[in-house]
């Protein structure tokens, strides 16, 4: 059964690995919602309607009450139950389990892995209602992120790590002279994964964040413990729910991968990173949570995707339209809500130099105001980039950030057309002073822009870098014509460990990060100490054994 | 310059890579003496007898006053003098020196790493002299492991660097239709090291424990500090020496590699760790600056290896002769100054069974006991097991664990009988009881292993995993003719990540770990983090920067 699994999926495996030997455009599963029958997506409709309203089976051990409050933010009732979970029952089956995977081998494992991502990924559609209503993500962000762009997150990390792991020999013959003798040793290479390793997920991206981790460690060799933002539990719930379901076909222990569900005031996070038998931590949300796992996880190994504070540096452009475009819809994009969207933007006080001339910072400003007014004038089509958001989730925050600064582009509430009740609050835009440090070198997450006007596009870059290196950066735009100025930008970027998108004014956005070709977070700034997915997201996860006897 | 180098040098390269690959025997440097010609030999003394008495010269920013009391074991004058390092001086001049390192292309890097190793290969036996008249090791052993096989850990960190950093492209072409149009991208990938990496060398192995961090560091765009311990500087200053030299012969900046000594008394490795352009670093010794490292590193990429506690069981052989004398020079190399020498042996109380019948503890004791005194009476040859140790360097160790049970094997003092005055202590056996856990689950450094007897075989390996797991181990042994206590002891000392021997009665011992084939560490107990050499030792070392433009 094992076998077959591997050589049922060896030729997706040889193209996941080429991919990342290559990094360029690799689509490992079908990501366009045409390219799914009718049937197909109706059946994910369905699977995902049948879980609102209802108790979310799982059999796992020690499981007592029932806990679960997702709210969708498209304001559909949901309803969902999750078993209640008894960590004192979970953590030694979590141990056990994990002591029957550490002798499987890597092929094995990897078929496995590949067989669990293709079973869900033939229910893509139901993870992306899950998603969408558990996010607030619009369904075709949501069928992506949580669908086949997770997949291939995860399937990334399987193929990073089969590599890895076959690069170490099974076994080895040692002969050496001895003087007159020959010694021989025969020596054998085990690879183990540490022990369990906890997934704590997020509420914005819940499957995009946990997959890396997850399929990482059962490759190397590890027990998997998810434990999902109390929002955004069902994306995971399925992911774990399938996973179960087909290692117990294949023959394995389930209980390899567990869902620990808690509650918004009850949260278990601490609880779990604090138990012994975790052992790894891969953490995607809040620097306040970071900051513990710094200083309270000092033994683990601890992968963590943190806050960042995105900047936009604009010099110059030759198409001054496709870049506001861009910067409309990569602001819009999820409202804001991705560790990568734009949130801070330099400019010149010169003025920003354009085919038709200099835009003054005045103009630039109206010229933003309108597109968004243009924009929101589609509220269809705005709906489709912006998502949901629950009742009042970002109000406060909007409405304190609108009052430190002069407001160029307000923040609207767009109902959906189609949502009763649902309802979406658009970017602010706040014009700041370039000393406001204080304001604009801090994560405003939701759909906030700082505009900040500098002397020159040099004290742009200096002040972006400023806030990459304090703050922490995942991606920057530069907008400049001028090739020095996009060499200085490299350098500074570079320093500051944030990747660089060079002059977008088409359909690509500073936003987006690609499986297999883009690395996520580059560990040389706070945005997080993990690459997804690089070899040393996986190399750490499990270790060698040997044995040497004489031969 | 540079191409020259990686041209010379990639013949040499590629047999590294396939001997990570294979992990079987792979001597890159030539490590008999006899290998030498006899005029090589006598320069590298002469070398080494230059150093005496003088000042050793090294080009460094920042050098006032003058420091160093390195005192031989062998009780010859060494009265080497250092430039004290002024960290105000050299911390700028190593940021600045990484910033150009990590610009130059992975090829490089590699020419210039393997350059040096071959320039320190050439200086063998001044480096042999060096680790001899500081560690105190025999100069076999200390010209081996001080130059060629130290030589060969570092190549082994060039050629699994090399390996991670090649996997990943310097540039990709992404494309991918969006609705009826094509999006192009351009990337490019920059490999970049962290910083600067610190490496605190170790009294005992300062060469062969210290070159898989500087030259997994110089691989991956980081900037190295030395700071050896007091009591051995030379090897390293030789090797600082020489790396410098060459660096600047190529037209690199010397300072990305710098040596700072400092005095037993006034250590500066806390001090040089807690410095914010200090991102990595490497230390093998004490457990007590492990643990600082822990609790005030937490942010820094931070590879230790500590104390060991490395268990030997006897359950049964088919070669008593061949355990006995096994054990005897097993404990007797370098009269337990390593950090795989033997610390603990465990027998079963119904005896070791042999092909003559069962030897009982007793007898055991007796056969140990005459096994080390016919081993004494040649002073010359065990000397050549033993090495020297300063005076009273650990007397009072000796005599402390001699009072806690019943000596077997007295402790003896042996004299050089071709050096006046130098001395060693011989091995001392003590037995105590099971339950004297608070005794034998502690490292006792140097010439001393305890001997406890267990009700059976079964309670040895549990005794011997659980100091394992909790005090560290990195190798253990066992002896015993049943296949199936061989694979419980796998499974057993496997759960602890302790490395496995099994019934070795030849020429090779617990104590040895080959470059290019052993991994040294498991990071699965507290012995230590990281491994010689994996792919998680190297590929945390870099980060990848990204630039992404429309193409």
């Amino acid at each position: 059964m094992s076998d077959e699994l591997f050589e049922r999926h060896r030729g997706l495996l040889d193209l996941a690995i080429a991919a990342t030997a290559t990094r360029g455009a690799f689509s490992a599963y079908p990501d366009r919602i045409a390219d799914f029958n009718e049937v197909v997506q109706a059946e994910g409709r369905e699977a995902f309607e049948n879980y609102c309203g209802s108790y979310f089976y799982l059999d796992q051990p020690g499981v007592g009450e029932r806990v679960g409050s997702e709210q969708s933010p498209y304001r559909i009732e949901l309803g969902i139950q999750y078993p209640k979970t008894n960590l004192n029952s979970i953590m030694p089956a979590s141990v056990r389990a994990r002591e029957g995977w550490s002798k499987v081998d890597v092929d094995t494992r990897t078929g496995m892995c590949m067989e669990i991502l293709h079973q869900l990924h033939l229910r893509s559609f139901e993870i992306g209602y899950a998603t969408m209503h558990t996010t607030g993500q619009p369904f075709g962000m949501a069928f992506q992120s949580g669908g086949p762009h997770a997949q291939e997150r995860g399937l990334e990390a399987v193929a990073v790590a089969y590599q890895e792991m076959k690069s170490i020999p099974v076994e080895a013959l040692w002969e050496k002279g001895e003087g007159s003798a020959t010694v021989r040793l025969k020596k054998t290479f085990r690879l183990v994964g540490r022990g369990v390793g906890l997934v704590v997920g997020c509420s914005t991206f819940p499957n995009w964040n946990a997959y890396p981790g997850i399929f990482a460690n059962l490759m190397t060799g590890n027990a998997v413990i998810v434990k999902p933002h109390a929002n955004a539990i069902l994306p995971l719930a399925i992911t774990v729910g399938v996973a179960r379901h087909f290692l117990k076909e294949a023959g394995f222990d389930p209980n390899l991968i567990m869902l620990v569900v808690d509650e918004l005031e009850k949260p278990m996070a601490q609880a779990l990173a604090a138990r012994p038998e975790v052992k790894l931590i891969d953490y995607t949300g809040g620097t306040e949570f970071v900051d513990w796992l710094r200083d309270n996880a000092r033994d683990k190994l601890v992968y963590v995707e943190g806050s960042a504070v995105n900047p936009v540096v604009i010099d110059s452009t030759a198409n001054f339209a496709g870049m506001l475009r861009n910067l409309v819809l990569s602001a819009s994009m999820f409202a804001g809500r991705m560790c990568t969207s734009p949130r801070v933007v330099f400019t010149p006080r010169e003025g920003i130099a354009t085919p038709a001339g200099t835009t003054t910072t005045t103009e630039f400003d109206e010229h933003l105001a309108q597109a968004f007014e243009r924009m929101w004038n589609d509220v269809p089509r705005s709906c489709e980039f912006l998502g949901m958001m629950r009742p009042f989730e970002y109000d406060a925050r909007i409405d304190g950030a609108a009052a430190l600064g002069d407001v160029v582009v307000e923040s609207k509430t767009l109902e959906h057309p189609n949502f009763p009740g649902a309802m979406v609050r658009t970017p602010l835009f706040v014009r700041v002073r370039a000393d406001q440090t204080d304001v604009y070198m801090h994560e405003w997450f939701g759909p906030i822009v700082f505009l900040v006007e500098c002397d020159t596009t040099a004290e742009s870059l200096t002040r972006a870098a400023m806030v990459a290196r304090e703050k922490g950066a995942i991606t920057a735009m530069l907008h400049s014509t001028d090739a020095g100025t996009c060499s200085t930008a490299e350098e500074t970027f570079g320093a500051t460990g944030t990747t660089l998108c060079l002059n977008f004014t088409g359909p690509v956005y500073m936003n987006q990060s690609a499986a297999f070709s883009d690395f996520h977070v580059s560990g040389l700034n706070p945005a997080g100490n993990g690459t997804l997915v690089d070899s040393a997201f996986v190399a750490q996860r499990f270790r060698v054994l040997e044995t040497k006897s004489m031969a």
